[in-house]
């Protein structure tokens, strides 16, 4: 097969605005860069193909490596295939600050997810090295394994590897989207299943981790915003409900003497639609999944099951949406004689981020003459992880239209180029 | 295997009213018929499986047969296995009134439905040779083959056949639950495909039809009468439609800035169920069937596809459901800012029935002092099929609790007698 062509250095830098280049950072690296590792497993539409622990995320790992070692990073390699690239520090002991992202793409996805942030947490290295500054802390720049998950319906193993939650037992249950299992697949890219487990990094001696990272929202661009910080990360907290009413005959039931499962639920979904405002301008709840019993064209619904979706950055609001959720559930369950039950399926605690990183972040905002506006993320990355352990943070890079995971998704230059200037002056700042 | 002892015949007669024996008419033997045909395809539930052109079905109608015999009806069966059972009038070239109804069921269905029309409609035949009766004009008891369509997942077969309204090149296409095709069950009862579809009765001397059939509602309960007067047979209307918002992140994606399709379908549930209050006492309307989709946890569904089954007992009425239900939909286009396309799915005229047949009706209810409640019918009918082509009215019995299609379907013998009673005396002045 010929290899497609994609011009992705090139558009990026068709409307690149070299007055960017300044203080070491060079937009022609980064284009250069994006566009080499878009060309592993580049799909006939354009897109990357590069499921976790595939040999596409290995090269593309690979290539990274190489860029490092030539940036004069010393490179280490954990069980769960995770690379750290080391800057030593002026003062070798102190914590060292950790930035970087993840390089595995979903099916047919996009450049700028993940591969956005690694290198633009080398770019600062880079920019370093360029003018000769030495930073006081040691620097690492990390790329996580298998972020989105796609390869075995899972997510962000390899940052879970990093701070030792995941348990062999299941991920030896686990099999990839072709049957092969976990251990198998590890073994093809030279990982093994019992080191994996065992990659829990030690973060005693670790000041911060912040990524850089695509914003997957239009809150950027409709504010015309290059890059904005992440006020939290929502924590993901997924209800099951059981609407139980009685199903009949459609034909023989009169609309007075019926209790429609469907007809209860859809008034549930409309409440769940306007419970977010009351709670925060970040809170969002969604019915994404819903199927009805028996549904049968001429048959009253007797049953309807759906999962509610909710989230919010901070876990007092997570708790309040589904308590909300759970009493309106109540009142419905009275109004239509239906009987509700509520079980809850996942419930990931939100990343807080503590105010006085903010504030840090504004101001190097602002001395880069970027208006600082806040994101709540609601969707999870490996710093909601890595914060489990240390503090954690992110700048988003604005998205057009809010696209990712497709080929078409899309970052100007400039405004990833302005992200790293931020990136880089919050660094020095906090040596 | 044993048979299973089920003692209909002496439930029904445990608070059977012997006062109700008068004119011929026997509860007796009504519950005597009533329990025989219930031991054929007996289930171990206790209720009865004769699908469709089932040896069951047969050896139900073969053990009518037997009694039309004995009453004096002189039998013929038509090539869809039609039964029809003459007794000649005094004029026998007057217009012949003819009732009857099915003997197949459900699947584990249960003893009632059909069944006590057919057992009905011979009753009065009975009745007549007791008392020495001889209706002016000819009466024909007919059973018509497989009702239910349990088995082709079709429906009202046999009465379709008796007015031509089934093609042959479509039931070749069909295969029973077991794969068997149409052909093939057909000559297993002793049936051939070809006469089937020869079938069509010449109505120009058939006067009218008439069937006692069970509620399958609660209505006669609610009202504690024995039996009632159905007002027409609802047509289905059935509205496929397709709502297409945005897809999305359920995390990403902000609550103001969504088109998410089944929070639009939601608000048109609401809608539709309040929709047949604003049309008639006799409308309703049903979501029983949607898809939603992607239909994943975490994303904002994109495309909802629901069903919509409406119902009334007068075209415009059905029309003006239709109408009001597209119209609406077009209210919620605009305010959700999604895409609402409709296409009619099935739509099957209305049996209406002329005021001056309600009005003979209720004078027999009133003679035989019960309370003249009209009641549409929501489920079809052979009734509504045979309406095509010459007046066809309806008496319905009460229903325990509305259940039919179960095991535990139920009616007293004393409601079932009382509709014997007014099906005899109206068929009697109609003379």
């Amino acid at each position: 097969m010929s290899k497609v062509a994609y011009p992705l250095k090139e558009k990026l830098l068709e409307t690149y605005d070299e007055s960017l280049n300044i203080d070491g950072i060079c937009g022609e690296r980064v284009a250069k860069r994006l566009h080499e590792i878009a060309q592993i497993g580049l799909t006939k539409d354009g897109g990357s193909n590069r499921p976790g622990f595939s040999k596409e995320e290995l090269q593309a790992k690979q290539l990274v490596m190489k860029w490092m070692e030539e940036a004069g990073l010393t490179v280490v390699v954990d069980g769960a295939g995770n690379v750290f690239g080391r800057l030593a520090g002026k003062n070798d002991h102190k914590k060292a600050i950790i930035s970087g992202s993840h390089v595995d793409s979903v099916p047919n996805g996009g450049h700028f997810d993940g591969v956005l942030g690694v290198v633009a947490a080398l770019e600062v290295a880079e920019a370093w090295k360029e003018t000769g500054y030495v930073p006081e802390r040691p620097y690492e720049v990390v790329i996580f394994s298998d972020e989105e998950g796609a390869r075995f319906n899972s997510g962000l193993l390899g940052s879970k590897a990093a701070v030792g939650a995941v348990s062999l037992d299941e991920l030896l249950t686990f099999t990839d989207f072709q049957n092969v299992p976990f251990k198998e697949v590890l073994e093809k890219v030279g990982l093994d299943a019992n080191e994996f487990v065992r990659s829990a990094r030690d973060y005693s001696n670790d000041e911060l981790y912040i990524e850089v990272h695509i914003e997957q929202g239009k809150r950027l661009e409709k504010n015309n915003l290059p890059c904005g910080i992440v006020s939290g990360i929502a924590g993901p907290y997924w209800i099951e409900c059981t609407i139980t009413g009685a199903a009949g005959h459609a034909g023989n039931t009169p609309m007075n003497d019926r209790r429609d499962a469907l007809v209860a639920a859809s008034e549930f979904i409309q409440a769940i639609h306007h419970i977010p405002e009351q709670i925060s301008d970040s809170a969002v709840a969604t019915v994404g999944k819903l199927e009805v019993n028996p549904n049968g064209i001429n048959i009253i619904p007797g049953e309807v099951q759906l999962t509610i979706d909710t989230r919010d950055i901070t876990r007092s609001n997570q708790e309040a949406l589904g308590a909300r959720i759970k009493e309106v559930g109540t009142e419905i369950r009275t109004k239509y004689g239906v009987d509700i039950t509520f079980s809850d399926k996942a419930k990931v605690p939100p990343l807080e981020i503590r105010s006085e990183y903010i504030d840090e972040l504004k101001e190097v905002f602002h001395e880069l003459n970027i208006d600082p506006m806040l994101i709540p993320s609601g969707a999870g990355h490996d710093a909601m992880v890595i914060g489990e352990k240390i503090p954690s943070l992110m700048i988003f890079v604005q998205s057009k239209d809010g696209i990712s995971h497709r080929p078409d998704e899309w970052s100007e230059l400039n405004d990833c180029v302005q992200a790293i200037h931020v990136l880089k002056k919050f660094i020095e700042k906090r040596q």
